[in-house]
C-alpha cells in the first residue's frame, strides 16, 4: 500500500476518498482539511482570541494541537463536570497536555458553580437526560467564559461524524429551525453571545483518531459513562452502517447538507433572539434555559471570577 | 400477548406503534392506514378506473387485494421484464391470484415490444444499471398502457420501506428537486400523464408481507436476480438498522418528512415539463429518457395494441 503523494510506504487507508497516505502526507491532508473549514467560513483570523473547550478526548485535543500548529494562538477552556472518576481523568490528561506545550489552560468546576452538583446528580433532580442538560450547561459556560475573559471565538472539536449524527437526529423529526442553523460557523448574533466554530467538521472520526496516534497525543478513549444508550451514539453507528458498505456516502451527506441542502430551510428563532431578563444571555425566551435549571435545581448560581 | 383491541390472542407485533393484534384486528388496521392514504392524498374516488402495477411480490397482490376489497374494482397490470424464471414464476404467480378472485389481468412483454431483449440484456447493452433501465421502461409502459386503455389511475404497491429508502438516497445527495417531487401521489400534470397513487406509504414491508400470510395470499418470495447489490437495499438496511433499536424512527422519518420537510425544497423541473417530440409522452427534455433508450438500442419500438 502506498502513500498516493510520495509513494512512500503508506500507513493510512481514507476510503471515503479512495487515497492512501505515509505519515506526513497524511498531517498534511489532516491540516489542509482544518485549513479549508477556517477558509470557507471565515472561522478565525490570525489575531482573534481563540478558546478551545477540551475535554481529554482525541477531536478537541487534536483541536488545539493543530490550531496551534496552524499558528492561531489558542488557550484551552476545560470544565469540570463533577463525573466521578472520569472527570478527574479528563482534567488529568488536559492539563500535561498543556503543560507539554507550554500552553494555557482555564479550568471551572460544575460542582463548585453549582451547589456541590455534578451532572449526574442535576439530571437526577430534574429528571432531565444527562446530556441534554450536560450540553445546556457547557453552551452556557463556554459563552459565559469566553465573553468574561475577552475572547472572540470559541471552537469546538465537533468532527464529521458528530455533525452527521445531529444532521440525521434534525432530519428524522424534520425539525426545519435546526436544520436552519445547524452549522460549522455560529456567528455573533448577540452583544452577549461569542462567535463558535468547528474547524474539525470536513474531518471523521477515524481520521481524527488516527491524527492522535500518529502524534501521540495521549487522550481518555472511554466515552462519557452517562452517554451510555445516548441517540446520537445510535444515529452514529447508522451512519456507520451505511459508510461501511458505501465509503464516503456520510462525508456527502453532511457536506452536502452544506452545500445545497440547509439553504431550503428557513430559521424562524434566530430572528427573535433576546436577552435574558436574569443572566443577559441571548435566548429566544424571556428567561433562558440555563436560568430556569439554576431556579429548578434550587442552588444559588455562582459568579466567575 | 394480547390484541389491544379485543384482549383476545394477539398474532402481530408492531414495535412502532407500541401495539398487538389479533388475525382480524391487524387486517382492520391494514384496512384503516390504506383508506387514511386514499384520503388524505385525495388518491382514488369510487368511480375512478384503476390499474394496479402487479410484480408477483407481496406489496403488489396486497395492494391489489385490498383496494378489491374497499371498493374500488381494481384490474391488474403486469410487465413481463424477461428476466428468465423468475418473471415466468411472477407472471403464473399474477394470473393464479386474479383467476381465484376473478379479477382482470393485463400483460405486456417487454421482450416481445423490445426486439426480443429482456431487462439483463438491455442493460448490458447500453451499459446502465439494470434497476434504473427497468425503472425508465416499466413508467414509461405503466403510463403509455394507462394512457392506451383509459384508465384515470395507476396504483404502485411501493410501502413505507421504499418510501423511507427513496428518502435517504435523495438526502444522501440532496437532490432538491427529487425531495419536492416525492410523494404519494404524482398528480396528473400533463395532458398524456397518468395519475399515479401510492396507498401503502404508510405500511411497512414487515406488514405487508404480515397481510399476505394471514390473508393466504401466495407470493414470489425472492427478489429480483438482477437487483443484487442495489441501493436501495443498502438504504432499507441501514434504515432498518435504526429502526431495530429505535422502533418508529423510520415512520417518523418518511410522514414527518410528507407533513413538515418537503415543503421546504422547490421543484424546478415540474414546472418546465414538455411533450417529447418522439412519443409525445411528459418530459423535461425534448426527446424522453424511454425513446433516447429506444435509439440507442437500435430497436424498433412497438405500438400497445
Amino acid at each position: 500500500m502506498k502513500c498516493i503523494k510520495c509513494k512512500g510506504k503508506a500507513q493510512i487507508k481514507l476510503p471515503q476518498h479512495n487515497s492512501r497516505f505515509c505519515k506526513t502526507h497524511f498531517i498534511e491532508y489532516f491540516h489542509n482539511q482544518v485549513s479549508k473549514a477556517i477558509k470557507n467560513y471565515r472561522m478565525l483570523n490570525k489575531d482573534d482570541k481563540v478558546l478551545v473547550a477540551v475535554s481529554g478526548g482525541k477531536d478537541s485535543l487534536v483541536l488545539w494541537e493543530v490550531l496551534n500548529q496552524l499558528g492561531y494562538c489558542p488557550d484551552g477552556f476545560y470544565i469540570d463536570l463533577g463525573i466521578d472518576d472520569y472527570s478527574r481523568q479528563s482534567e488529568n490528561t488536559c492539563r500535561s497536555f498543556a503543560q507539554q506545550r507550554g500552553l494555557d489552560l482555564h479550568t471551572v468546576s460544575i460542582p463548585e458553580l453549582m451547589g456541590g452538583l455534578g451532572i449526574k446528580e442535576i439530571s437526577r433532580k430534574t429528571r432531565r437526560n444527562p446530556c441534554s442538560v450536560c450540553g445546556l450547561i457547557k453552551r452556557y459556560y463556554f459563552n459565559h467564559y469566553a465573553l468574561n475573559k475577552k475572547y472572540n471565538v470559541i471552537a469546538t472539536g465537533h468532527n464529521l461524524d458528530d455533525e452527521a449524527a445531529t444532521l440525521m437526529s434534525n432530519l428524522t423529526r424534520w425539525q426545519t429551525g435546526y436544520l436552519s442553523r445547524q452549522s460549522p460557523v455560529l456567528p455573533k448574533n448577540h452583544p452577549a453571545m461569542v462567535k463558535k466554530v468547528k474547524p474539525l467538521h470536513r474531518l471523521t472520526e477515524k481520521e481524527t483518531g488516527s491524527y492522535a496516534v500518529i502524534n501521540r497525543i495521549p487522550y481518555i478513549y472511554e466515552e462519557c459513562p452517562l452517554a451510555e444508550g445516548a441517540r446520537s451514539i445510535l444515529y452514529k453507528k447508522t451512519l456507520n452502517y451505511l459508510e461501511f458498505y458505501s465509503p464516503g456516502t456520510k462525508r456527502q451527506f453532511y457536506l452536502d447538507f452544506l452545500k445545497k441542502g440547509k439553504y431550503n430551510f428557513k430559521d424562524s428563532e434566530q430572528a427573535n433572539l433576546t436577552s435574558c431578563n436574569t443572566c443577559g444571555q441571548p435566548t429566544t425566551l424571556e428567561t433562558c434555559a440555563f436560568c430556569h435549571l439554576i431556579e429548578r435545581l434550587e442552588v444559588k448560581k455562582q459568579v466567575l471570577s
